[in-house]
């Protein structure tokens, strides 16, 4: 298993489904749980231990509102983290700050608003500076992403 | 022991010294902690843990930035937490946003950016319910405030 | 009776209904009361003077816009009152700065925008400290809470 | 006397010093007062009362922080109210927000952030439909100020 | 004729009618127009010197965007002008800041944002210090206003 | 004369001083005037009428606060008017509204807070295309910005 | 061809409508491409090279989120580019300051949030000092503007 | 060597220095450049293709205002790219936006504002992934920052 995808309600399961669509891209294993800082912080705590066990190498986490979730997991492991910020209110600007905003030395890698999929790419990145095979996996979705592009849109378009 | 004051840096003592200079008001009992949710996590937890045990009440917790430390502290107790949102950055809208915007069910009382007297009067009005002698002392220093505010600007103010 | 929840219009019924269900989870008594401090100033300050000598020990305010309702309670009483921030514009931008932003000496204990649910999980916890059996509820509450966060959940998700 | 100035502390004695300046091109009598609606309610609600009797026709106000100053007086009085948001934290978007954002049926006249001076031309403005000799006053006020500023970049600017 | 309601499209006709509402209730004369400062200058200059001498008193306009409306109108003419900012981007707070951040000498008296009932109030209290029938009209108003939120909510709340 | 550089006061000399810096980069004439849309706007009008006639084929207009000036130029000229927010308050985010959020038909060329260095550039991009040797100036200009940035940088940088 | 309308998804067609929709009413040639500055970045320095071979004069760059379309686009040539941010998000902050606040030496003349209209007349405007024909047909636009504002708001408005 | 940093001017030298010092920390080999996306693109692109050659691992850039640098990195490479927003306006708003909102597939992995030290480290965890030395050291470093800061605070704090 090499990633982990962390988040604390179904009802953001839609949101959070980018990240694995992207990881499947590149056949990055991930697991998903569903977890609160706040309302579980004890089994948040317990999986969190397990995940370096288990050979996870990167976990994701998305959180709205407050959004604690990214940054209380980052400062239980030196995992890379990476954080979703999900718009819950006010566009999302809260849970950017909340989760980008991290004091010295524990870090969370901060992706767009509501940008599951980035997370997922982002994950693959770094997984890819170990994983040959992923690197591979990596430029040839960029080489593909530049190919469909042009292809979709090589009619031009009129106005 | 009634009030715990916790901030993660003695850098933020000057900021939060309006708590402690508000309980000494009403003769609130208080104990300050230097604690950070992201750097000692287990301590932190180790600490809250004791708070209930010892007899504390209230928590006031101050922190800037992502501010995660008032709110992973209620996370912990069912004790009242009183967060103070410490300008760090954007003027201190981030800690405010990650201090208020708690999740369902798990609260942070939180009072103005940088304003640790108002949580100390908080906490004192907290206490006032269960202390008739923390009440009484409510009442007169509202009372002397009313009528110092008068003295002090009784002989009007020219332009 | 042991909470007031006062907020300015029947509008704002349905956003506050959180407070109250959240406060019947303990057993808590409230009572509700629509009032405005723009529109009916006087009939607000009668009732204020009203609420502590019939015992109330706590008051919940909820306001959109301007916001004043919380603020201008707080002036009028040592009660602890908690602030509820109705999004009627601007996000709740407007009503979270008008609530939270109190000046020295009379906090308004802010709960997040929208979040009533909160404003009566917080009064629980202050009553709390007062009354064993609600504290007893909160820990039950919690357990509670823990328990079926795990047991909705153990299924995993999968994407 | 026509216009009253109110605000809630000496330390906004500058800055509100705008609104007296402002007034005085006119001749429009003026009389200052320290209040506050959150530490002295009461002699708020007190002076209000009399400000109508003793024939002040409009009311400028500035605040700070939450604000609630001009919009607590708005909801005593229907002399027109000009609020003038006072820069005490973010920018002055709090008290902008709490000053301008008011609720339905009680209107607060607001101006820029620390911008009482504007507030005294406004009261001038307001008091000029009334009395000719203001209204007279403005006019010339009005063409001073064009003049002025003519004459005084009349030898252009190099850079 | 009183009062002016200046705004730039038809479009703006709903949310500018809250004025011509406000006004009715005081008997206050007022008459609409369509004009914008950025498409029709001329024509506006061209009413904006009417409006003084067809005794108009007071001016009220609504804007969205850049929202220069009203300090066009202000620039123009010594009569009161009221800004309604219209919220057309940004939850308005475009309209907001380029309506009430006027520079010094040239007031725009602010409302809340799309609040146009708002200026139709503060236009009957401004016209009040004048005419003792809108006065009359203005205390009758307030006292129904209370009597009326007395009576809709007295059967109180029930959550 | 080829552009004409447009501010409200002397006090925004030394920030608008980039914008002529700029122009004298490509030997491009231009004039400044002191002007203000809300205190002279008669003024401004004249002046404006003059510009085309004068041959001016660029106008460049700089404001803080409500920043009407850039926008009430261009609802007089057809003649592109490229806006300089100037930071007078709130970071400059107030005059950047106001000048940018145009509404349809009268556009403003807006360039960053206080950037009036790149106002100038901008119209010394717009008369390149009708001016040859403001074209071949840019392409110099930039090629020198390049070799001396590199210049400037390529001793590397040592941490 | 006079102006090249760039943008980075056929999504973004509809907002972009605008900018051919003004470009029309002065008859000026256009062609539209659809390129990503972050997806296809080496197309896009291909199309732009050719650019200003093919003599366009002007460029028309619209893109939301992080929208560093515009401002790649300036960085690679010295033709005048105008800058549309497109709301995808936080109501179209984040574009327009990734825009507008493009640093010393490389503007980006930026339109107001979605109004890509504006960008199309801006840019009629900057061609119009060069092409008599251009200037003559947005004098004629104006002239039209004014003249069916005055007609279609004739008969007044009626509340 | 495994990280690159790259920010746009030696201005920003002493901002990004904690991205080294950090680094150091962990016996991370790195190079500094000093490079700008809008004034030196072709270089820029230059040294991105050699980072890949020469076994660069991570990427960190840092940038303020429009802040293109880390997001047009990251399009020319499959490197994982940290974005470290730099405070020059607005708080540093405009560049957090900037580097954060990246379109879907070109992530950014964005710390706090002016926080280079986080990106230090968070390019430490990332390689630690690979190097079981650096993921010791970080082991080390959690520890001792663990042990440093309870030790600091062990007297306790006053007030």
């Amino acid at each position: 298993m090499k990633v982990a995808i962390i988040f604390g309600s179904k009802s953001d399961k839609e949101i959070m489904s980018g990240a694995a669509k992207a990881l499947k891209e590149f056949n990055v294993e991930y697991k998903a749980f569903i977890l609160s800082a706040h309302r579980v912080p004890e089994k948040l705590l317990e999986i969190i231990e397990t995940l370096e066990k288990e050979d996870f190498q990167c976990i994701i986490a998305g959180a709205g509102l407050a959004a604690h979730l990214p940054g209380v997991i980052a400062s239980h492991t030196i995992l890379p983290v990476i954080g979703v910020p999900i718009n819950a209110a006010l566009g999302g600007q809260d849970s950017l700050y909340s989760i980008v905003q991290m004091p010295k030395a524990i870090p969370v890698a901060t992706v767009g608003i509501n940008n599951s999929y980035n997370a997922g790419i982002l994950a693959a990145e770094i997984l890819s500076i170990k994983y040959p095979e992923i690197r591979e996996a990596l430029y040839k979705y960029r080489k593909n992403m530049k190919e469909n592009f042009i292809k979709e849109n090589e009619e031009g378009v009129e106005f």
